[in-house]
């Protein structure tokens, strides 16, 4: 896989919970490397209101790491 | 995506508790940018026991960070 | 909302726990905030085991944030 | 309810993890108070796989909490 | 029940993983005591795959306690 | 087993978050010990939305750890 992951640094804390969004969908695209599978997940979990609260949930967890990495931006 | 999150400080640990839900609302916003289907689950998950609680263990971990980033308003 | 939380102090580790409750509750009255139908909720999780479990974990994931502020009450 | 959490505080990590294991039984406690019905939902999670890995999910969570609240017993 | 835990303190990470692994099956155990039930549920929960995700979910969280106890074998 | 975990250090972030996809298989691997039954299940979960969600749940939760180990590689 391509260098995705330069840094955990990010300059605002928005920047850092995006980083987190992408930590979150690399831990489906290392599980399931298909593009062509994921696309057509897609629509089943964006409308599925728990699944978007487990993707949301996947997200904070990685938000702790990202926000910690960067000393809270304090 | 507009400037929402300039930092994790807060002045109480109640606006920090709101801003733990809000993070938690834009981790689903992010998956699902649709205003319009996100309105269409509200009633989904908001009348449903489980997805509840599930989105309160959400809005914990993201207080975690929240506190975290305050000092825990010490 | 009034204010319901003035401060993640607490005098004794089972009044930190009673917090962490407060939380969970909190985490769910921000999202469902008629009291109406959260009362009509309350006799379907709580007759059923593995929302009992689920609401466990939420009040675990804000112990953890109430402990942490009382420096485990040492 | 009783005094029944004085203190994180414990002798050995077992026994810390005896604790966890009262902490997660509180969080179910406090939300459904009837022994009665608490009694009655006991076959259904303890012959359940999933309801079983899910308390063991709640109890690593104040594992945690108890460990950092006796410095890991070092 | 018999010392099973005598110290969070393994050699190397490959030891604490396996205390992790420990940890989680003895939180199932304290709530589940007979072994001849957990030998009936072991071929349900260990041919579907989300109970062995929610498995390596608990394995994880534990393995945080451990690998902090042990200052991260640094 | 043989020794897979030398270590909790990585070089770079995307090492780390290697590594962590790795402890989350090892967590599936000890609970599973057949990689035939393990290859069977494979495409259950790889093609479901939900369980590749609840895995980067897991993988997240062992990124935490990882980054911790690296002091998240500042």
């Amino acid at each position: 896989m391509e260098n995705w992951l330069p840094s955990l640094k990010t300059n605002t804390p928005q920047e850092g919970f995006e980083l987190a969004i992408k930590l979150s969908q690399k831990g489906v695209e290392y599980t399931q490397p298909s593009a062509e599978i994921r696309r057509r997940l897609r629509p089943v979990y964006s409308r599925n209101a728990n699944s978007l609260i487990f993707v949301s949930g996947v997200v904070s967890n990685n938000f702790q790491t990202v926000a910690a990495a960067n000393n809270y931006w304090k």
